[in-house]
């Protein structure tokens, strides 16, 4: 079943467009699956893929326009018009149409709500885009099964049935009062094993999980995964049912987390792609490469002021890009434990256990690697002093940086900004520049110059 | 609901537990979550978590040690008999009773197998240690609910009532031929509103997506994500059905993919994590920074080879952790965007389009932050020539960092191995050597030294 795009299915679809020939092309794509053909269309060009959009039928279009890539996407939806728009809305769930609206220009948002066809959708839309697309009324969605209390199973399976014309996946069956206040859950299990006479509060399931419409979306993802949902309640400041968050917009949620952490490690400021324009990558990556190359301009003067005291003891100078990227790849290592730590909650906050087996680590290193440097200059250059004091400061900047790496995350994480930075290039030339500092300054003490 | 271990909490707790008040625990600790529970296990000592395990009812016990880090897992497991082990895995889910018997020494593995109460579980679950851990075989459980494509709609619901049993989550109904063949799938909405004398044949959906047993993990997930799945039936090389993987397994693999890329870029080779010992986190950190300082050496070489050339000009050399820093960034950068765009499928193989795109990132940037550094040059030192040098090599650095940073993790992904590495220490300081390599070759032929 595994489905992969061919260069020969490319050529026939370019070539059945360029012939103009709909009904072929209905044909070859209709099979599909929807995420099939959205990878196709990002592999044609802006004409080929709209092309391939008109030619599809209007219960596979609204799928595809999900699943494709913003970029693609933008240039599909400029082409149509408010109300073949809003006819694809309607097709949609509630979250993912509410998702699509809030991309377009703020003029067609309004006019693709008034052409939506069925009201009620329309009205659950629109009270999703008031959420802030970071927390969990902006995940979730308007579709759901609930039921209430005072009714019996019987009543709730008529119901149930009629509900789930909405509901493309039934998660859970949520219990409500009489003011849509979330009392609790019912299973599946017991519904289609208990009497159908039997009241429905004396099977539900008092303990119901459930997050806040202003939870952050990552407290949400953190939540499902730790107890295990495939779906979540959520309840406003009344406690009242507004929606629910499902198992796949979660792993969305922390994809992009994950990816967030990496591209920050990575010096890149806004979340940027492959398939982004050169502006857009520049606008993400040169700010931090200005920001490292401002620290490392400190780096120059350090080692101008000592350039002309240490030249009876040359072979300093030339290791300081070993020295400075050891300290580098070190200080990263121990940030980077630390980041996924806070992340996956193994670590909560500074610990002194934590950080002297961090220091212990960083102390064997040290005195590994200063010991083979050690051993190398002594036999390459046979200045013996000048070896002591090269190796002696590599320790001492390897602590360093270790003690930077550890605590540098942990103090954001306190002061509540992203760790994540602290494994990017502003701690790397940082380190880079105190390294450089300690480094001189440790052998002008030994060598006495 | 929110639960967050407080101070409170564990001191309150900790003297329960001197004061070998059993009872008062049990109440304490009765109504929480085991994924709660399990969080405080983690937080206490040794004998404190065994205490708090032996004071709890036995179906909640199996929930927690799935749940615990797997450093407290193997603390509590070693000190269970084999009868023991057995009765906590008689209540686990067979994917995760599986992965729990696969952790145990060879020898206690058999003896816990053999103390299992329900047959058809063990042979489930013994069945399931031979696959590889990395594949489907490895990630799938065999709870799922399963018919016969030549029952009607009313044996089905019977049938089901009777699987579901042992079946936490209904994900799907499948449908299988007599000799268990994977026929297709059925929607729990058809069966709900479908007459009960209706065959099954008429009305279970042909397509189904499913995996064989041996796909790798990682494709397995890009498959569920990609078709938005939160169950996918997995089938032997005869297509019969075997197993099932649902949604909560592949976050995992999600995550822990995610993590190891993290961990590739920050240097670390193992998973390492932040409770791992000294010794584990040293044989995952040592070797890339043995690895980076031999690379460093060869920059050292370089740099003696023109040190004495360069005294001349003098600013030459005091740039170098700048320019080396700067190439390191942009590399990085580099390689981070193509290892995302190849694992979220939006990058596929080397695109001319792609590479002179980032081609012309490298050239403006690189422009931009040479003319800066040029700027600072001629202010601060005024030797116009040596800045000229400075500066032009520094864009010939950034384009072959930006160069080397795009097609290494393409050939390494083309090859088969994992392209994140290229993020890593491995690619920074080889980026140094070369960058230092370049410049100096640059200076010579400008500065004619």
């Amino acid at each position: 079943m595994q489905f992969k795009i061919s260069k020969e299915l490319l050529e026939q679809i370019n070539s059945l467009i360029l012939e103009n020939n709909e009904k072929e092309l209905h044909d070859l794509l209709h099979e599909l699956h929807y995420a099939d053909i959205a990878e196709i269309m990002e592999e044609l060009d802006e004409d080929g893929a709209r092309y391939v959009f008109n030619t599809l039928d209007s219960e596979k279009t609204a799928d595809i326009l999900l699943e494709l890539d913003d970029e693609v996407r933008v240039n599909i939806l400029k082409q149509l018009s408010a109300k073949e728009i809003a006819e694809e809305i309607d097709e949609l769930d509630t979250d993912d149409a509410a998702d699509i609206i809030a991309e377009l220009p703020e003029s067609k948002k309004e006019q693709v709500i008034s052409e939506l066809e069925d009201v009620e959708h329309a009205k659950d839309i629109v009270d999703l885009l008031r959420y802030d697309e970071d927390t969990a009324g902006g995940l979730m969605g308007k579709e759901l099964v609930k039921v209430n209390e005072n009714w019996n199973v019987l009543t709730c399976v008529k119901e149930m049935r009629s509900q789930a014309e909405h509901v493309t996946r039934v998660h859970s069956i949520y219990v409500v009062d009489d003011d849509n206040r979330l009392k609790g859950r019912l299973s599946l299990k017991d519904l289609l094993t208990t009497s159908t006479k039997t009241p429905i509060s004396e099977v539900y399931i008092k303990k119901v999980d459930y997050v806040k419409v202003n939870t952050p979306n990552v407290e949400v993802a953190r939540i499902m995964q730790k107890y295990d949902l495939e779906a979540i309640p959520v309840v406003d400041e009344m406690n009242r049912l507004v929606g629910r968050v499902t198992i796949d917009d979660v792993v969305d949620v922390i994809k992009e987390e994950a990816d967030k952490d990496y591209q920050m490690a990575a010096g890149i400021t806004q979340d940027v792609e492959a398939g982004d324009s050169v502006l857009e990558m520049i606008k993400g990556r040169l700010p931090w490469l200005l920001i490292g190359m401002v620290i490392e301009l400190i780096a120059s003067l350090v080692l101008q002021d000592n350039q002309t005291s240490v030249q009876q003891y040359s072979t300093l100078m030339i290791f300081v890009p070993l020295l400075s990227a050891t300290a580098g790849n070190i200080g990263v290592q121990a940030s980077a434990i630390v980041v996924q730590g806070l992340a996956n909650g193994s670590l909560k906050q500074f610990s002194k256990n934590y950080f002297s087996k961090e220091l212990m680590v960083a102390m064997i290193s040290g005195t590994i690697i200063s010991s083979f440097l050690f051993l190398y200059h002594s036999i390459m250059y046979k200045q013996y002093l000048v070896g002591l004091a090269i190796s002696t400061s590599m320790v001492v900047v390897i602590l360093f940086a270790a003690t930077l790496g550890t605590l540098v995350p942990l103090f954001l994480h306190k002061n509540k900004i992203d760790p994540a930075i602290a494994t990017g290039p502003f701690i790397t030339t940082t380190n880079d520049v105190f390294g450089i500092m300690i480094y001189f300054g440790i052998a002008r003490m030994i060598l006495g110059y």
